[in-house]
């Protein structure tokens, strides 16, 4: 069939929308109308030349939802009409990854995943017979892809699009990290390095658990009053506290940190996010992606003392257990999607929304097919 | 009272042996006759000058085994005669980090330990009326010391001094890292950096919990024989690895360690440490100590892709409850302790425990009143 999608053909270069021939699913595999999409900061790593393991042509965007067209021989879990959320980190309940409670990471499809392919090791995506490559596994750039089965998320039919598909990246991987990776206890303070999307899921996340208090620390006075809305309980402005800022946070919480978020991308927040942990217990999360090469560094006596370092990915979300609870949790009102999408448009616009991105207006811009 | 004991005068100088004059117990504190008392890493660290936070003169000493004497005023849990063992980090069962169940590091008495002092803020130790400082609130290198009544473990009277006293420090942080911190599941793969005494108790530790694997790393060949019996069931020289010593560990482990544990204090074999743990879920967990001002560095990837850093002070036991159950687990057969107290002396021959150590011939020189 043809689809229109927007086709990333050079590091660095806008986007171009273009028709382009999808194959049908194969084995295992299952054809989606994409509905809506976000437009994340990772796919704007990949396009802007930064990630050393970006693969063009491609057509980029993970953030999806929409729904089941048609579904290759095998597939079991899923029936043409179906509302699904695409994954991009799959989860296969099967590998030794989905089977240790320990970790979100299914290694199932990883390898033909980060090669811009699909699990057979092809594309079904082509222009005159030119491959594109698959991104992230998930490809919602195009207006329809194909997934495996693995990779899709069955979520409610009465969930509006243009909304849950931010739970494909953003909101799971905010709120997730907070209820899968750290599991913030009732009473908990938290300390959230950057009130971007991520940090304000984040902070939803923490509100939603019970945390007591919620500080928010960014350069950015403007996102004091959405991060407000969203549970934050204090604002921090480094530039405006005289000396240290560890030392600060850890007097401001009270000897430091139950859990501290770094969601950023930057080696120096982490570390100060680990630092502003509080000694015996305090655990902190990096979320934050920093750039090629970058190393996080501290005194050991920091761990030594009780502090712990982690990460998270996609929250520590399995995602077709877990994205379905997040998809119900926004349905019921305990977590705000709305508020976050400031900007929607068609996908002949989605270069705007990169320019919104780098501009700072947008907390999340939306594709509406 | 006089008593005899080693003391400190002067960073990097020879102990002296000397008659103190030791104060009677006062409110919540116990007179302990030390019957045997090992001689630590930590103990040379300070009396060699490179601890920055080194107070002279002062009685070292904090690995110990007595009984007790006399009680002060409002002592309710100790009597004379009772056997126990010196906590340089008390259990005062009140303080936030005592009823915080993520933490040992109780913090009733910790400033006025580090200052070299009893909680009422004097010492009890003299020479002609001239001060002498305690020692991580123990000073076991006395025949004599006074220590507060939380800092004090009650253990069975059938338990031999002399080779108890190991467990007030190396047993206990070795093992107790393996049960209290990591918390090693049976059937894991444990990797562990460096074979003296820690590194020796953590492989039994993992041993007694049902490890699977338990790889120990170490540049000296010597140590394979000793390790192999406390349960080591790979052994790997670095000297010996064909190019990086991560990958070989990762590929030996099928996957990398499900804990890793660094017992040398080298911030080079810690980042080994954290980078040879499984990905996922991998743990690695610091124990050793590293000189002052030194850094550990990692990419941020390692922590986002599922490995946690982590450190662990006194095994993360709570003394009073926890040691009491490890003399249980010597007395029981479940660890060995004789094994590794390689040379006994008396008092009047302390350097020459230290002089062992620094040639590498002992693995704990015990000292015995």
């Amino acid at each position: 069939m043809e689809t229109r999608a927007a086709v990333a053909f050079e590091a660095g270069k806008p986007l171009q929308i273009e028709t382009v021939t999808l194959d049908g699913p194969r084995e295992g595999e299952v054809l989606v109308e994409i509905k809506a999409t976000g437009i994340c900061h990772t796919d704007e790593f990949t396009r802007s030349g930064d990630d050393p393991e970006g693969i063009f042509p491609a057509i980029l965007g993970h953030e999806g939802a929409g729904v089941v067209v048609d579904v290759g021989p095998g597939v079991t879990s899923l029936k043409k009409g179906d509302h699904v959320i695409p994954l991009y980190t799959p989860e296969c309940r099967e590998c030794e990854y989905c089977l240790n409670p320990k970790t979100n990471l299914c290694q199932k499809i990883r390898t033909t995943q980060g090669a811009g392919l699909m699990p057979d090791g092809t594309s079904r995506f082509s222009i005159n017979g030119e491959k594109i490559f698959h991104y992230m596994g998930c490809s919602t750039f195009a207006n329809h892809t194909v997934m495996p089965e693995i990779a899709l998320a069955k979520v409610r039919e009465d969930a509006p699009f243009d909304k849950i598909c931010y739970i494909g990246c953003g909101v799971t991987t905010g709120v997730g990290a907070v209820v899968n990776t750290a599991k913030v206890e009732p009473g908990s303070n938290v300390v959230v390095f950057g009130l971007g999307g991520i940090g304000l899921n984040v902070i939803q996340g923490a509100r939603m658990v019970g945390a007591d208090m919620i500080v928010g620390v960014d350069l950015n006075p403007a996102r004091k009053e959405i991060a407000e809305k969203f549970g934050m309980t204090h604002f921090v402005n480094p530039k405006e506290v005289e000396g240290d800022l560890v030392p600060y946070l850890v007097d401001l919480t009270k000897g430091g940190a139950d859990y501290s978020f770094e969601c950023i991308g930057n080696t120096t927040t982490m570390r100060q996010a680990l630092e502003c942990a509080h000694k015996g217990w305090g655990e902190s999360i990096i979320i934050g992606v920093a750039g090629a090469g970058q190393e996080i560094s501290t005194r050991p006596f920091q761990l030594v003392t009780g502090r712990s370092w982690r990460g998270t990915a996609f929250g520590g979300a399995r995602g077709r257990s877990d994205v379905p609870k997040i998809v119900d949790w926004y349905m019921d009102g305990k977590i705000d999607i709305d508020s976050l999408i400031t900007h929607t448009m068609p996908l002949d616009d989605i270069n705007k929304g990169f320019d919104l991105m780098h501009a700072g207006e947008s907390i999340r811009s939306v594709v509406v097919y």
